[in-house]
């Protein structure tokens, strides 16, 4: 099992951008677990995550008195909410991005405007209010390019082909120049393909959930290319636990947070049709040639100096999930609420 | 000298943005002189350049019968009167930097809205215009921040701990993006600091200029620390040779532009007090934290790829230009007109 304590955190009260979100969701609860109090930023007016499927996202500026746990809302892009939601706060875990890879190639400029400079505003606001630590979720998966050698380390030149993954070496960037000049203690976790339960976006984010449910529901599987493009994937308790590792952290650093072992596209569809117990109906499509063909991730670094590691391998995180969605059908069966695909 | 030829460049016109600052200037005299159709695009009733330093910042919206020189004005920040220049144009040079790097930190937000997304228009207006070929001036002073060996190669991790670096590897790093998915031939010059005539914002911009100017006019110096930070100064007229050769490229490339020597700040104090003949009334501050402390840059790539060399020696590039500007001294003492310190 992932280890989700959280060492000495000694923070009064975290802040969670994108606390809605498929891994500010599972964050948040383990944030409440370990005793944190915690605010949850969230976008007005929108459910990111089907509600059936979360506990979070149906509370709307709301304290939930029990659990520590808090909720605003206000819009990253635009500033709003955000100087309020900073209040008091002494961690900052920065999960927010209005992109994903595949899709913003078609307007980098709104991705820049959304993103880097909601982040130079944000990064204003914290240095302003005196809060000098934040976490930052970066991507394992794009920042690198085309990988020249296998696993990737940190230390491996940044050349990303997406504007998703140049937003957020800009990010990076700034990030290290506020830890530079002003004292800021920033840790960046580069996470590789996460994988678990609230993983909505499905067929965007994510082959797993993607899977399980086609396969699941019997309707086809669309495959770029002959299935040979490998990725590194990590369960989303294992992302959870580096998370609450790199708050507790008083020193800045740059993490890859993944298995550190890739795995082919016809791995995972064999691992999930054998978790389902069912042949999926696989067509396979001309390659795409913005495709990386293979990467995954030396994670050395985070094991010394995060103290971090992996507790469950692919086999055992798609077991995790398939039991977890398998009981959420039951719920949803035995409340006789209409019956949706797992998710 | 520098070899000032532009090796077959094919270019039926090239569009210069930020003609008529420091390197625009002398780029477009160098086009010109190789019989190129050039078109300088300028910001619109802003004197850039003093104009009695300079033949081009008096030139607005006119066409120059006699040069194949032609000035139009713009705004390259709201992308005002951009599509008009880019049009019939086959090669961008873009040198436009609204930041210097002293600066740019002061407002990191309106570096990114005006130098980022304004190129990011940029490129997005050239690949709808079909428009395939670009020279991006980056800067080899700020992208590599502190570096771990020295001289620094282009492979060298960016660390950039200034906004103007920041923003220069997003451009980078988009060029990059372009020059992958849309087939864009993109070259950058990683330039050191350049110097030489034409060279403005004494004081903020190039220190050979402004101790030239102070020593000769006898005002005080301050140098920040003991005098021995090292940086990499190239001469004007070798950056303009790098850049005709980059335009005639048929391939994407990254390229340090620099003479590959270090040189202290009380090197150049020297130098420049010898070519005057005067000592400096110098006063030593205390050390700046954010100045990198060592820094040149390795040319080999450029040496072999681009077949390009720096030309002029530190003595001889400053002996080049206290030429030119006594020569300037003396056509404005011989027309009557108001003697302003040497620039």
């Amino acid at each position: 099992m992932s280890d989700l304590t959280m060492p000495a955190v000694e923070a009064k009260r975290v802040l969670v951008l994108g606390g809605s979100g498929f891994l500010g969701t599972h964050l948040v609860d383990g944030l409440v677990r370990n005793e944190v109090s915690v605010r949850v930023f969230n976008r007005r007016a929108k459910q990111a995550v089907d509600p059936a499927l979360t506990d979070v996202a149906d509370l709307q500026n709301e304290v939930d008195e029990t659990s520590n746990r808090e909720v605003v809302t206000g819009d990253f892009s635009s500033g709003e909410g955000l100087a309020d939601a900073l209040d008091g706060v002494d961690l900052v875990y920065h999960l927010v991005s209005t992109t994903v890879p595949g899709t913003s190639n078609a307007d980098p400029i709104a991705d820049v405007q959304s993103n880097l400079i909601g982040t130079l505003r944000l990064l204003d606001m914290m240095r302003h209010a005196g809060i000098r630590r934040i976490v930052y979720v970066s991507s394992g998966g794009t920042v690198y390019g085309n990988p020249s050698i296998l696993p990737v380390p940190e230390t491996h030149p940044l050349n990303p082909v997406c504007s998703y993954g140049v937003v957020k070496v800009a990010v990076e960037n700034y990030l290290h120049m506020h830890a530079e000049l002003y004292g800021l203690t920033s840790n960046v976790l580069r996470v590789a393909n996460p994988y678990g339960t609230h993983q909505h976006h499905i067929g965007v984010q994510g082959i797993i959930p993607t899977f399980f449910k086609k396969i699941a529901d019997g309707s086809p599987i669309e495959i770029w290319g002959d299935g040979s493009v490998v990725r590194d994937y990590v369960h989303v308790n294992d992302v959870v636990s580096a998370l609450l590792r790199a708050g507790s952290r008083r020193e800045s650093g740059t993490f890859n947070i993944a298995s550190g072992i890739g795995h082919s596209v016809n791995e995972i569809l064999d691992v999930v049709q054998r978790h389902v117990g069912r042949q999926g109906d696989v067509r396979y499509l001309p390659q795409r040639n913005f495709d990386v063909a293979r990467i995954y991730l030396d994670i050395s670094k985070a094991r010394t100096q995060l103290n971090w590691q992996p507790s469950l391998s692919l086999d055992e995180g798609c077991a995790l999930y398939w039991k977890a969605i398998r009981q959420q059908m039951e719920r949803l069966h035995a409340t006789g609420d209409d019956v949706e695909p797992p998710q």
